[in-house]
């Protein structure tokens, strides 16, 4: 359970935050940054005043939520009612109040209007992003247990994989090893409309299927309502078996991805998985405090172009995904992302999924992700299973 | 796949209702409702005018949303350059427009406040979500076929409950076995910060553990970070297991709740279970097109006052949820409620997930929940496997 005093860090640095942008309070509403900030994920919303102590009005269950929250809990039917609350417990009512703009539905912040309707609402989300990129040592813990974890479940595919069995059922079983594990099924995402289940089993052509999904892959899917990840496609010998799935372990997110094949690769994949190995192992030597995270991805670039395989790269022709690693976390797409724009520095505590991938239509995918977390002097392997091309005779 | 003409009647019923309330177009965010009204779920917005055809704007992938859905297909990196597309193809910007203000992020709502400046913005959830509590006969062939899938699965249960296994284990096997079957895994939930895994197998006391979950359960879960559902906890001899889970097959969500006990249940619980069997029974002997969903909701309170259960029924205490049952299919939170203020009539099409449920703390939770269609004369059942308690010896 989170402790009084990691969560007292959280919110004084965040009310440095609201304090340099003159602001009054930050009220936490989406489910994330309340755990996040108060240790407890109930129906509740987080008032964090610029200076002195946060309060939680909770819906349900309130107590839950005074078992798990440090700070003072105050049960209440609707959180319309807030305002006359913070009143009665002799607290100032914000005159310029941050919100999760970014996330909490349009009605949320219509009602935010009506009940603080003297107050400026400004937008907090990048704030809250930028501070939870910065993994504190007690989030690290879960975040390399997670890993181990992810380790232990891959070790176990071979034993899965076999000609004609479909990704589906192969994607079943890898579920059903990380559920016994203690995987929490649900992947959180803050971008609207994104979802995920576990991840992306996709083997051969299917690897090379895009879809909304803003990552390099998507695969066929269960159908139209459901168009990503595996499939009842049957797995056939000599095609990439790409395993990209996200460990969720005490709240806390790794992403993997291995590459596994039954029988042996086409020579144009294999050159292409050695490229991406080769574009990780580049990338991962600069990685250190201070290093801009647009550079990495132009470093990324440039070997792919140098390679001959821009088209191929995060995707295929205009599918193509944008980046080639993202921060992670309690939620999948957190901050840094490793892409143009994003000129800023590395910091001690980033953790961050690289994954330089090709995608070859009509043969699938290959490449490589690994989870990594940025030291003081360089980095540390948060999922260390063997990066190796998996042959299964 | 979804047919033009089952599209052009969803449309075209909506668009009775745009003009009913004198607006231009509605433009589709939410990926779900995009679905419903396009037969994709790719990265798309959907411009529905009030008459005319749609038309669907895809940033990733238009190769899948040609394919599947109907409506001109306009491939654009920006959803921002949505008006100006609009104006490129001959066709007017509305001065009044809807959109779901119910679901999309706030940061979503500024755009198309920027981007359609000249218009009114108006809130359209209400007409989508009327309009989806009604399904078409191509929605209830789907929701058949998960209601028997999810018959599949519990009737595997028996063999997988033993003492000793615990909550997760047991819910590893019963997800095995949905997603072989073609389970989506995703939960979609309408209701912000609302998640669930596949369900709720809670055994004992963790059957009246309150969370969050606007259901009658919650359970311990994993740990704060994940506050619901399944935990570490060895299921023992006599006591309620019961396992609440929602099927996801073609999309389309089936909710069902059935009891289990190994050895037997203690003569109070066996009671109350007792009574929502004859609460489900009193109330479904009603159900028929023009019956008001808060007197199905009042018929059940009435009951349950009666059996002297008031403080235990759909949760306990402070933390009992108010209503009997709520509409299911593409979102788990459909319309209508069966609830207190929802004094609305069924109508033929209608899909409800009817629960009614005794909670009892240090104890557990019993019940029984079924999914039924509202059918021109009455009901017919879609969860059909047996409602009765199964004993395992």
């Amino acid at each position: 359970m989170l402790t009084r005093g990691e969560l007292h860090e959280r919110i004084s640095k965040l009310q440095t935050v609201i304090i340099a942008n003159h602001c009054d309070a930050v009220l936490i509403i989406q489910n994330v940054d309340l755990y996040y900030y108060s240790g407890t994920m109930q129906n509740a919303q987080l008032s964090i005043p610029a200076t002195g102590e946060p309060v939680l009005f909770c819906r349900k269950s309130s107590e839950r939520a005074k078992q798990e929250c440090p700070w003072p809990v105050i049960a209440l039917p609707n959180y319309k009612l807030i305002p006359e609350k913070l009143l009665a417990a002799g607290l100032k009512l914000p005159k310029r109040l941050g919100l999760e703009l970014d996330v909490i539905p349009t009605a949320a912040y219509f009602v935010c209007l009506k009940i603080f309707s003297n107050a400026d609402i400004v937008d907090a989300s990048n704030w809250i992003r930028n501070q939870r990129s910065i993994k504190s040592p007690y989030e690290i813990e879960f975040l390399r247990q997670g890993g181990e974890k992810m380790a232990r479940v891959f070790s176990q595919v071979p034993q899965i994989l076999r000609p004609g069995i479909s990704e589906l059922e192969c994607a079943a079983e890898v579920e059903r090893l990380a559920r016994q594990l203690g995987h929490q099924g649900c992947i959180r995402i803050r971008g609207y409309n994104q979802e995920l289940f576990f991840g992306h089993l996709l083997a051969g052509e299917n690897g090379a299927i895009a879809s909304f999904n803003d990552g390099a892959t998507g695969g066929k899917g269960l159908g139209p309502f459901f168009p990503q990840g595996p499939s009842e496609k049957k797995i056939a010998v000599n095609e990439p078996i790409a395993l990209d799935y996200v460990g969720v372990f005490d709240g806390y997110m790794v992403d993997q991805t291995r590459l596994f094949v039954i029988g042996s690769l086409p020579a144009k994949l294999c050159d292409a998985f050695q490229t991406a190995l080769e574009i990780q192992e580049e990338i991962i030597a600069l990685v250190k405090p201070g290093i801009m995270a647009d550079e990495l991805y132009n470093i990324a670039l440039k070997r792919v172009e140098n390679a001959g395989l821009s088209e191929n790269f995060m995707g295929y022709g205009p599918g193509r995904a944008k980046f080639v690693g993202h921060g992670i976390g309690l939620e999948m797409d957190e901050l840094p992302v490793l892409a143009r724009g994003f000129h800023v520095p590395l910091e001690e505590g980033m953790v961050i999924a690289l994954e330089p991938k090709f995608v070859f239509p009509g043969l699938g995918v290959v490449g490589i992700e690994n989870t990594w977390l940025v030291t003081k002097t360089g980095k540390e392997k948060i999922t260390d299973f063997p990066d190796d091309l998996v042959v299964i005779k």
